[in-house]
């Protein structure tokens, strides 16, 4: 007996100025959720406005990518911020989304930290405070993020509605942990069908070296920057589709 | 009979990182109303987070005071934007700002444009892009600006709520124009309170070389990096007493 | 007889920190010269460290491409800055890459301003400005820019040497002006060799309307963000090699 | 026998646009080097010009203080770079100054890294990196750091010219480890003579709680952010006077 619905989120709109990660015109149809990049890692006022409107004109739901305040690293080195700085980097850059997202009466639909804010968070104090920054700029919104991290338990802890979510174009390792590179490569289509059947059928995924790992999430989340992102997705579908899942938001109200 | 009510506003969290502009905690029990820098020309998450939570305490309105993105010119030098990269650099930092004041369930009171935002919005395609922009982040809020000027008259058309206000902490030259050097010089307080009582009882202000200007206005600014800053706000304050006119918000409800 | 020599140039380094804006890996055994973004409108440390690196490993001379300090506008947009600021940005920028020419002993070979520092150089005082900057900061280093433009002139006048170029993956107007277009689009193979042949053998090129313009020019141009930009670089040497032209760089020594 | 003469260094050029951080025209006649902020985390073009002419006309010899990427964090929050990162920050701050030291044909005295580099460069690899850069880009440079560093060992390893330093105006723990608050205060001068006196005549320095360091360096470091800075310059005048000792940059030439 498969899982009923799947959500498939995306990173989008982390280009800058005239540079672009990803073609994402040609993702949105494909996904159920965007999390867009606010300006700080990536991301700029005019491509953030484009961007929503393009999600809302896909049906895609929005939620707001807040990065670390480094450009020219995307996000991805760790960087010392105190909590309160942390705090008030959350508040600035969900606030600026949903600006946009006002001109078209969208709700923010979640957040979900970027790049090397996955390690900022694993300390309490730097969770608590995005969370108090969520809490008091986007009352309502969920939290996309990965079971068993810090950061989720005290979303739980705090009655956030947290959306689990796996990342099928990754390896895991046998202790869960996800073996991240610096460059995505490209991941073949049958390995993704194989690993959404298995998420969607069994609630488990297959780490390296034969451990099985639980994985009954509502979400996976899919990079759209490797370099056969449309074929991952077309095989996302596929599976989902010879499953009898349906690709929705998981949040989605109505 | 003297003007029953006068709004006086002030640009604050003119900061960057560990630089500061102007001593905001000595100047908000002055003022009525605050212009709050939004990231661009200055202002960072952590600056507005803070500046927020003091005018709060202070009791004194906030609104939105967005710039060029131009850190090193601090908005001061024209930049040819297009009206869509304008519109997008007005919703990011009027949402941003938003953010900060849902802290603390404070609305945002209005939006006053920084620095060379005055030249850019005299072209009425760019007027009109950044007043789309204040309508669709934040409906409701009104618009400090200059009597006579494009933007304001835009607004005014398409029903936004327009403060007037003057500047009597700057020459005018005979035809009206402002005299804006590049760093202040320190007013005589005395000079101060002889144009606060001419514009609250009369209604107009003496430009240089004797001709009188309109200047029925509801809101005076003053420069919060004028290097007498502390006495020139008493001025006004010395002088709006004893016109007998109650120095409020324009835009306060209640 | 056709010309004996042509440099052929070509903007390279034009990322930012993850983004890419071309392949310059492929683009390097193709040119002559590199003009290198430093930081202002594109290009950051690290790129500029890997791309000298690459070009010395090529052959390819190279020399800087200052912008405006307008990261967001890849330096497309005019900035009203001052002479003194604009001397201190050209010196910037020169001083930064000549630290990586040093690193492998290479001199700076010239120096080619980017984007709308087009607009900015018309004003005399401006172009004087860059011109002491470069003076000052590279003395030796060659200056790339359009015959007739004021920067051209002043620089001549001042003893600079001058490298003239035309743009054959741009039309021209009648009246000699570029017809520049926010997005390069593919042009022709077969257009550019003709056009190449034009410039070596008659020293003229065809303007849209039959005007032919004089254009005995030591280089000429191609842009690295066209879609075609490889076809479009093989034309050249086809074009160059029928007529037994060289390619080199115009200011090499030796 | 007290020492014959003393550096003097204190950074400067810490500004950015219209914000400063020290009234750096006072302080250049009382001292006889300067880091410069390089526009990383302080420091921009127009003032690097400004602050480099202002340091040749006060007979001031000028080094360079690179930063980490990071202005709205002053360079005081430890970032993650790569050692490649790393290598081609320090050789563009290093490069960019050197254009304007090159328009008064002055020498690049010295580096000193700023802030948070501390903490980086305790890594071995990241030290060599830093090194890397310096032989590099500016070769007979000197390196200013403090004795029993990894970078200052690895520097004299190298061969650098290594000036240690001491930091009169903050405490220093029984191990040697310098006591720093996030904002300075106020220093009484008699102190400050007394260590000036002490390090001068006994190469030592009080520690709290008693402990004496060995501290025979040839340069003293004053923060130009002291709220009584001009104060803390002129007791380490009167200190050095008064032992004979002459003030003078350690490495100038002649």
């Amino acid at each position: 007996m498969a899982a009923t619905r799947l959500d498939v989120n995306c990173d989008m709109g982390e280009g800058f100025g005239n540079w672009r990660m990803a073609d994402d015109a040609a993702l949105l149809p494909l996904v159920t959720t965007a999390n867009l990049a606010c300006g700080f890692h990536a991301g700029d006022p005019l491509i953030m406005m484009e961007t929503v409107a393009a999600a809302r004109a896909a049906g895609v739901a929005v939620g707001a990518h807040p990065g670390l305040p480094d450009l020219a690293g995307f996000g991805r080195r760790v960087m010392a911020l105190s909590a309160a700085e942390l705090h008030a980097c959350f508040a600035y850059q969900i606030g600026a989304l949903q600006a946009f997202l006002r001109l078209h009466d969208m709700p923010l639909n979640h957040v979900k930290p970027h790049g090397a804010m996955f390690h900022v968070l694993r300390d309490p104090a730097m969770a608590e405070a995005a969370l108090d920054a969520i809490a008091g700029a986007a009352p309502g919104a969920a939290v996309y993020w990965l079971a068993g991290e810090v950061f989720a338990e005290r979303a739980v802890a705090r009655g956030f509605r947290v959306v689990t979510e796996a990342y099928p174009d990754l390896d895991y390792a046998e202790d869960g942990m996800l073996l991240v590179e610096r460059r995505k490569r490209a991941v073949e289509p049958a390995l993704i069908e194989a690993r959404i059947t298995e998420i969607l059928t069994r609630g488990t995924l297959a780490a390296r070296g034969g451990a099985v790992l639980p994985m009954a999430v509502e979400s996976v989340c899919i990079h759209s920057d490797g370099p056969n992102v449309l074929e991952v997705l077309a095989a996302v579908r596929r599976a989902a589709k010879a499953c009898g899942t349906a690709l929705a938001c998981a949040t989605r109200r109505g």
